[in-house]
């Protein structure tokens, strides 16, 4: 089955590149209330589901113990931009564990945003392993097994107990089977195990609507959300889609960007949960069908929001004098399959 | 038609992303002889036809009058990485000329290579329009028309004489209808014609053998593209995939890259030319099927170079601490449709 093509780029009359994809938006009762393409497919999720590898933290009563509030928890959902702020608040998460940041295994990488790099460079920095966009989560790892009274070191290794936890944790939410067979690395080192589409929607769904997992789990999992969608810049960082789809509607959308062209989220005031992937992995694609898709959910009870979110999901380019060339657009398969 | 899938991205076990595309390949007669998906889908060559841009610096003389050799020849059709040595050359050739870079109508931007980008930004440097990837493009653009005594104002327009004359040569070596319904502006502000596939490697075969196209033509072509393979630095810039791959067979392979997954190129030895379009327009799926596309061209006959290009189309992704966690791969399609 080929996967439709869900963001058509233009330039100037005609469509210049296509990006095929598909998504998956499941309710409270765990049905899937709209779909396109193979939702069955296993895709890794990768940074998409910090959300449901954070819930140890929370559980375990570490996040309580290190008096942990919105920021931080958000931080360790974020993919974050590395700036300033974030590497300040992931080193004082590790500090209120008696950490520090040599305890990260995520290695070390400049900013992906060029300007945040280059603001970097031109201050004669280099960076460490608290600018790496996963160090919030890892924060979140280390500061777990301490508060556990755990043994640290390679906690990024699949058999260390951290990431039996975490794994658990995404098994149990996702309803999905995590075998060695479907476990790839992620780029912080720690596993990725590929699951159907559908299921990264369905855990999304139950941790929004509080459904299909035991009330301490839900709790949790909501508190993460609602963290992430109080603190948004600590989860991504100035300008990025997460954070403008997210400011689209204070409070009400959970949105995550995951590498190779995943979004997972929610909406937690109608119970959803959604997944959706772009086969050839880009991230401007991702980027325009996330706000796509949420637009479609919310356009009949929510006009101006749904607005929004369209002039998110429909970026214009610019040449290098700031002329309009062409741009990103949905197609309409995306609102005939969200309807 | 759905193009094929010709490169996929593996991650652990599984296949995590999937680029699919079309390529040609066209002999000295103008017989395609090998291809893969829809060849006759009009697309924009963007930057990988840089050689046909040039061929009226060459043949109006003004490369001689200037005193241009290889290297101003191979950056006249470069897409560079903002070095400071292309930048030094391009304000040279405009110098040369008796111009300066304020006439340069491309935009500036930072280098793309984010290393480039953060060299210049430590050393407190900002970029111009000599640091456009474009720049030397542009500046062969000026010295032709400051050659023939023709007004520079506006060059970029597509209406402006520079730009007709460009069109012309286009339009003739690759035989296809250059119209304003196809008509496209590049990121450098200059117009960009959608065309068959095919049609811009036949113009690459035509150019490389001498066929097809008037004797002076064919002469300025291939001087082109014998200053490109000399000096393919200033066509491309260090790390660059373009420069690896003539790298691999100094002299005989050339091979271009243009923006939204394009690359164009030609085997002159062998009288053949090719083009190819990844649909997401992604670079690292174009980088790849160049690689293992002449792979296949020259397999029979130079096994040790096919390997060299083997490995230049199958890149390790690794993860932030160096470890390996997938790559990219061609699919057996590339090598059923090269044969």
């Amino acid at each position: 089955m080929e996967n439709p093509v869900l963001v058509e780029v233009t330039r100037g009359p005609l469509v210049e590149s296509r990006h095929r994809g598909a998504f998956a938006v499941v309710d409270a009762g765990g049905a899937i209330v709209a779909s396109a393409g193979d939702v069955e497919r296993p895709i890794y999720p990768r940074s998409a589901i910090k959300v449901f590898q954070a819930l140890p933290l929370v559980e375990s009563g570490a996040a309580d113990a290190f008096g942990f509030g919105d920021a931080e928890l958000s931080l360790a959902c974020a993919s974050h931009s590395g700036e300033p702020g974030h590497a300040a608040l992931a080193a004082s998460m590790l500090e209120r564990a008696g950490l520090g940041p040599v305890c990260l295994e995520c290695g070390a990488h400049w900013p992906f945003d060029p300007a945040v790099a280059r603001d970097m460079a031109r201050a004669g920095a280099e960076p460490t392993p608290l600018h790496n966009n996963c160090s919030g989560k890892h924060a979140g790892f280390l500061c777990t097994a301490a508060h556990l009274g755990e043994d640290i070191a390679g906690y990024v290794r699949a058999e260390h107990v951290v990431q039996r936890r975490v794994t658990a944790a995404i098994a149990d939410v996702t309803g999905a089977v995590l075998s060695p067979d479907v476990r790839g690395t992620d780029g912080c080192s720690i596993p990725t195990y590929a699951a159907p589409l559908a299921s990264f929607a369905r855990g999304f769904a139950r941790l929004a609507a509080g459904t299909g997992v035991p009330a301490e789990r839900a709790r949790a999992g909501r508190r993460l959300i609602e963290a992430c969608m109080a603190q948004p810049w600590e989860m991504s960082g100035t300008g990025r889609a997460c954070l403008r789809v997210m400011e689209a509607a204070p409070g009400r959308i959970f949105a995550k960007t995951g590498a190779e062209g995943v979004f997972c989220g929610a909406l937690p005031e109608q119970g959803l949960g959604f997944a959706l992937k772009i086969d050839d992995g880009a991230t401007r694609a991702a980027e325009s069908l996330v706000a796509a898709l949420l637009a479609e959910l919310v356009r009949r009870t929510e006009p101006d929001l749904a607005a929004r979110l369209d002039a998110l999901a429909t970026p214009v380019l610019r040449n290098w004098e700031g002329a309009e060339v062409g741009g990103l657009c949905p197609t309409p398969a995306v609102v005939a399959a969200a309807r």
